[in-house]
């Protein structure tokens, strides 16, 4: 239990969001909108605070994985109470619980909101609401360990739990590089998304938070429509972005490196691939009825696969009201997910393989278990404590999920509301289905339930374990004791 | 791969099947019906050729794990088959598949039924109907070894592919013993209920019928309301049975053997009945406003979450009008099941409880590494082959479920009857929610739902693994070779 270490992990992650928030400033001054002062107001007391706090680094810098889980989650709670605060200010969304909806719904990119009308937002709380996205797609930690040089070896711990997926992929050998590598990557292909976007005729706004949202895979559109008016050549090209977002990092890292070949090799992008590939063709033709040609249904359902399986959320159709077959697809590629590494959510495909390939295992064991070989992912052997903690993940997921949902019941809604909104917001998706369908939102809650939602957003973004280190009484025994011991 | 072993083992299952077949022919004989001729032709082939085809022993008597996975599923598809065939000549269920359907649902313990009017069937169909939750409650090749000298000592296998829980209770060190234990426990149990309920005033024919629905956790009543009609204290009395056949035997063992205080000592059963009273409480007070007194809810509260959690599935109420909270309690309650080496289905509570504390050292793991501790379950170490086991059934179980609510989504229903109806199948309880509500039947749906209704009602009474070894096309791989060279 490191105190000094964490307030100095929160300085920093302040001065990081204030500083970010000169980015919608400048927005705001473009568009000559008042409700600039309170970011800007927000902007100087973070980064004060950020620098005062954080000024003088603790000469104890270990980060044990508890350190690792503990950080994580106070920098994402700290990050939400952060980023809601010029939600209230400029009135604009007054209720304390509904802007930390709206944060947290903005930095987990889970992109589920309590607006009814998104248009009604100034341009600068629009443009700041679509970059938390950005900010939480790739990690603010990630973006810390890459501008601030850390010592000690140690700080993949904080790494490893801001990460999604299984295991953090060790591609560079140094926790610095890594992270660097990886926000260049996040960095080119946001602006290649925004220009391709603006080229083709989308508003330069409109660009750029699409671009933020996208990137993400969060789904905060500035319309109240989501993406339905945008041209259908900028929806396919969001959509091809969005599972561009959704694939693991490292098949772009070995494009840097030129090792296109092992990038092809990945057994995970061929797997998300051939998930978008059956299900796009599954429910186009389900839904060919819908539209008035096969190319619309064709375009529908691609966006609506690459919107759900990145867990993104923008929404082009109102896929609450297609049959059966497609909705519950939808609902499966929820809980999937994207792959490890991206920005995307969900359980994620390469714990589906592990999963999977443990199975095939043990039906093997069964029938010849003289024949019984090791697990292999892209060749590699996958270690015994992965498949471990990837069956306690899937577990502790379920429980989560019943939990949950058994709050939410106590308002009374329909079954598959109960059931989507929570599938939506713990795998950071955003729309669900009937209640929260995607022309619906989750205003009508109760706080109980939003609140609850908070925590489904942020536990799925941090892949569950942090937050619940985190809110374990146990994490604390000893607390006391030893900040006296320390000081006597 | 020992063809000869399997022929064997199902010649003793239809002479089996034959000689119970005599119990409704009485039935029959009484009430002076027709339909006995059918029930007697088919007692009479089934026992010739199970005695022709078991006559001569196999040399070779090993059961390997495969072999007993095998065996174990064949002898539940012949037993099914053969268990169908008197309602199809009866003319009472023409359909070859609903046939079947009801006759999986029956020896599975499932209940659920496709029959819209019980009382029209003879009561020879009523009672047969009847028995096959009582012989798949203990499990037939548990009944087998009970009754039949088997030699070689690797018999657990057998027992252990149809034996519900994590691992079988080793309660006795010989098979032959256990089994025998087992079933006079059962047989004992069984009988008190019949003569409770016919001295309380049940007619004892229902009497008969209900204690073999209770008996085996089944759930096929003989009235067309289930048990909505009987009176309030013979509901109870029910009610009482069923949680009494949902606690694992072992505590009845201790019974026996005069080990009281170990009975109360166990886990499983303080939490199993710890979760039937904290549901039934949660229930009855969010129902209270359903019934005319706080004590009519709460007889009806603990009904439901008897039927439920036991995976019987007898109705009093129909729990689909219930608001959404109870209804949730109780999908949850089909999941979770009744005790390990019970006769109740579902995953089972064990399972969740090695899930639990597996979860919780994972935690433990983060915060306080040096002091990992090992799992125990009663006092004693849980294996980590266990722990592993059971958490790949967890996710076995998850890809058959998502699997089936697929194909039967096909179907167009809503989203609850196609989540509901494969839950209700797949844990063996019948009764589910929407079109498949308590007041309602399965006689809606086309055949291929059926069918895949069959599969998940046995391979959930079997617990998945010898439904999927004896489906897996690399069982038989080699086969005709070895036939082959064995004949050289």
């Amino acid at each position: 239990m490191n105190i000094r270490m964490y307030i100095y992990i929160l300085g920093k992650v302040l001065l990081i969001e204030g500083a970010l928030m000169v980015l919608p400033i400048i927005c705001g001054l473009f568009y000559g909108e008042n409700q600039i002062i309170y970011y800007i107001a927000c902007a100087v007391i973070y980064m004060a605070i950020g620098y005062l706090i954080s000024m003088k680094k603790p000469k104890n810098m270990t980060v044990f994985i508890k350190d690792g889980c503990i950080a994580t989650a106070l920098s994402w709670v700290v990050l939400s109470i952060a980023g809601c605060i010029p939600f209230m200010l400029t009135k604009e969304i007054p209720s304390f619980t509904d802007a930390m909806f709206e944060t947290a719904s903005g930095f987990s990119t889970t992109g589920a909101s309590i607006l009814t009308d998104v248009e009604a937002l100034s341009h600068v709380s629009l443009f700041w609401r679509s970059l938390t996205h950005w900010i939480g797609g790739m990690g603010v930690l990630v973006f810390l360990l890459a501008v601030v040089p850390m010592t000690g070896g140690s700080n993949m711990n904080l790494m490893r739990a801001e990460s999604p997926g299984p295991t953090v992929g060790k591609i560079v050998p140094k926790v610095r590089s890594t992270a660097k590598m990886l926000y260049l990557i996040y960095l080119a292909m946001t602006v290649a998304e925004i220009i391709i976007l603006f080229a083709c005729g989308m508003p330069l706004f409109d660009s750029i938070c699409t671009g933020f949202g996208t990137a993400g895979t969060g789904g905060f559109g500035v319309k109240n429509d989501s993406f339905a008016s945008y041209a259908p050549h900028l929806q396919v090209i969001t959509a091809v972005f969005m599972v561009l977002f959704g694939m693991n990092f490292n098949f772009y890292y070995y494009f840097t490196t030129k090792q296109v070949s092992k990038a092809f090799k990945m057994s995970e992008i061929k797997c998300y691939l051939a998930i978008i590939a059956v299900v796009t063709g599954i429910i186009c033709f389900s839904v060919r009825g819908f539209y008035s040609s096969i190319g619309e249904a064709l375009r529908q359902s691609f966006f609506q696969v690459a919107t759900i399986i990145t867990t993104t959320g923008f929404g082009t159709t109102d896929f609450d009201l297609w049959p059966s077959v497609p909705k519950l697809l939808l609902l499966g590629l929820m809980i999937v997910g994207a792959c490890a590494s991206s920005t995307g959510g969900g359980i994620k495909v390469a714990r589906f393989q592990i999963m999977f390939k443990t199975v095939k295992r043990e039906i093997q064991s069964y029938i010849h278990p003289k024949t019984v070989k090791q697990i292999l992912i892209d060749g590699k052997a996958v270690d015994g404590e992965v498949v471990r903690s990837v069956a306690l993940y899937f577990f502790i997921y379920l429980i989560i999920f019943s939990a949950s949902m058994f709050v939410v019941a106590f308002e009374g809604h329909d079954l598959v509301t109960i059931f989507s909104s929570v599938a939506a917001t713990f795998n950071n998706i955003g729309p669900g289905l009937s209640l929260v369908g995607p022309t619906q939102n989750y205003a009508f809650f109760n706080n109980i339930s939003k609140w609850v939602f908070i925590f489904d957003m942020l536990a799925g973004r941090l892949e569950l374990m942090p937050l619940i280190v985190f809110l374990t009484p146990t994490t604390y025994r000893g607390l006391f004791k030893k900040s006296l011991s320390s000081k006597a």
